[in-house]
């Protein structure tokens, strides 16, 4: 049996997964710890134990490791160096293709942990078949992967696929990043519990604000809330799905996919958010009404999606390099 | 020598060229008429009448015709039909692939007319080399085209590429869309004359406001405006070049090209905006500083690179078809 081993690196776990090829959503093995605290050569340290863990497993059942994927949080470049990172700022300057190889014996691929997500749902999850792909995920803020011909774009520079940073507001509210209105202001997790946070400061939703709770409900919190009929947890969800389904049209615009996925943590609350947003988006594209609607749809992978996608990105890039 | 015939339709103009192959910019004939005020069928006359009159020409000269392209301004689907087009909306419904291939006896092929404009540039203009490309042409919309790997973007209907209705502002300017603060109500020939008109509305701006053109000042006249150092008409463009690099920079965090190209009939003034335009984009992506900066430049090729691309796109569609 062939295996490959894939490796989520998040802001605070890193996840490593063994992932069957001959049935390519299946996590023979799996290994998490927390994201270290250290700089580069500890989060080296840490994806290599991750990996050489769950690699052990797998050799010790019988089977045989191919290849092995690191998937990571920010831009990274074409030689899978961590050039940026908003929530892993101490990882920039990461080179874990060399470590990871050494320990390894086996090609190894890394990418950014979105595209990996991406990879992940189209050969094994809810993009099956599908050859034209966005997906965002919607976690802290949004990441993106796209998929045109069957293949993930890279851009010029490797660094293709950020939709978070997105300006949909220019006068907005402001981002981390320096700029104003950026679309994971508005429909990422962190900018559903902002958009919570501006209905109970504006004094309309008190069932939103709790003694215990200053900095406002969490999503899961807002997601109960909903679910229980609360009707400010409601109209919150509802601007949500409405910024959500802005930016879909914006990239269904540009890139016109057969299939959009909604990934990421929030995804566990599509059912609050998502006929919503798909609403938004199909009615405000260009050309709306004559053209066949892109199909608009959640996830399936969940939390793994990104070890199991960067295990089966460095499968497909080591049957290219071998082909 | 080997012609291939391109033909651009315009809301106002169809301009046919034929495009010697051996010299992929060089244009050996052309003819332009007014675009018929008909419906599909007097397009369908039009096209093919000015794509026979260039032909004609080729032929009697002793060069071939081996292909005929056809660029049109809106939703092109995979069928070469036009699906919607805002600014020729008589024309939606047209088929052009059957009549002019029955009329040249060779492969025809149709696209959205920045697509082939797009094209152009990267076979024969500003573009040669690069492999991730994306152009927006800057006329009374904004009009697009992607290329990566080396291949135009078509997406999963055809329609990818449209960056002109990418809401930036959802309480901004109203749209003809229907939707608000699309970026072609910014950045576009229009959006250029709506902010000239903001500005003298606002009272700001007496030398933009003139008797004779109560409707405000011209693209033309607010360049020369600007050259002659109005300082009135060098604000409007400074915001215009702000609105320009917010969506290049959109653009840039999406799809990561090593080169963006600005066309249209706005590129004539790229010396009052483009550099501003530049700045913002590069200063505001994500990981500025960490990543190379894209190239950021004017397309080449001028009015003419929609037609000559449609004819490129069919001469290449062509030889991949015959294998």
């Amino acid at each position: 049996v062939a295996v490959a081993i894939g490796v989520d690196v998040g802001g605070t776990k890193v996840l490593a997964v063994g992932v069957d090829l001959a049935s390519p959503g299946r996590v023979v093995a799996s290994s998490r710890v927390a994201t270290p605290g250290g700089g580069t050569e500890d989060l080296a340290a840490a994806v290599v134990a991750g990996a050489v863990s769950v690699a052990d497993r797998v050799v010790a059942s019988g089977a045989t490791v191919v290849a092995a994927g690191v998937g990571l949080p920010g831009l990274v470049d074409v030689d899978g160096c961590l050039r940026a990172a908003p929530n892993l700022s101490r990882g920039v300057g990461a080179t874990l293709r060399a470590p990871l190889g050494d320990a390894l014996r086996v090609p190894v691929v890394v990418d950014n942990d979105a595209n990996c997500a991406t990879w992940a749902e189209v050969v094994a999850g809810a993009g099956r078949g599908a050859r034209e792909v966005v997906l965002v995920t919607l976690g802290t803020g949004i990441g993106g992967g796209l998929v045109s011909g069957g293949r993930l774009l890279h851009g010029g520079h490797g660094f293709a696929g950020e939709p978070g940073h997105m300006v949909v507001d220019p006068s907005g509210a402001p981002c981390p990043c320096g700029r104003r209105g950026c679309w994971e202001r508005y429909a990422s997790g962190s900018g559903l519990e902002r958009l919570a946070r501006e209905a109970a400061g504006r004094g309309e939703a008190p069932s939103l604000v709790s003694p215990e709770d200053p900095r406002g409900p969490s999503g899961e919190r807002l997601a109960e809330l909903a679910r229980a009929g609360d009707g400010a947890a409601t109209a919150v969800f509802a601007t949500f799905a409405g910024w959500l389904g802005l930016g879909l049209a914006n990239l269904v615009n540009l890139l016109d996919p057969e299939l959009v996925l909604v990934g990421g943590g929030l995804v566990d609350a599509a059912e609050l958010y998502l006929g919503r947003a798909r609403e938004v988006a199909l009615s405000s594209v260009m050309g709306a009404g004559s053209r066949p609607p892109t199909r608009i749809e959640a996830a399936t992978l969940g939390p793994e999606a990104g070890a199991i996608g960067a295990a089966l990105l460095a499968a497909g890039e080591g049957a290219r390099s071998r082909g």
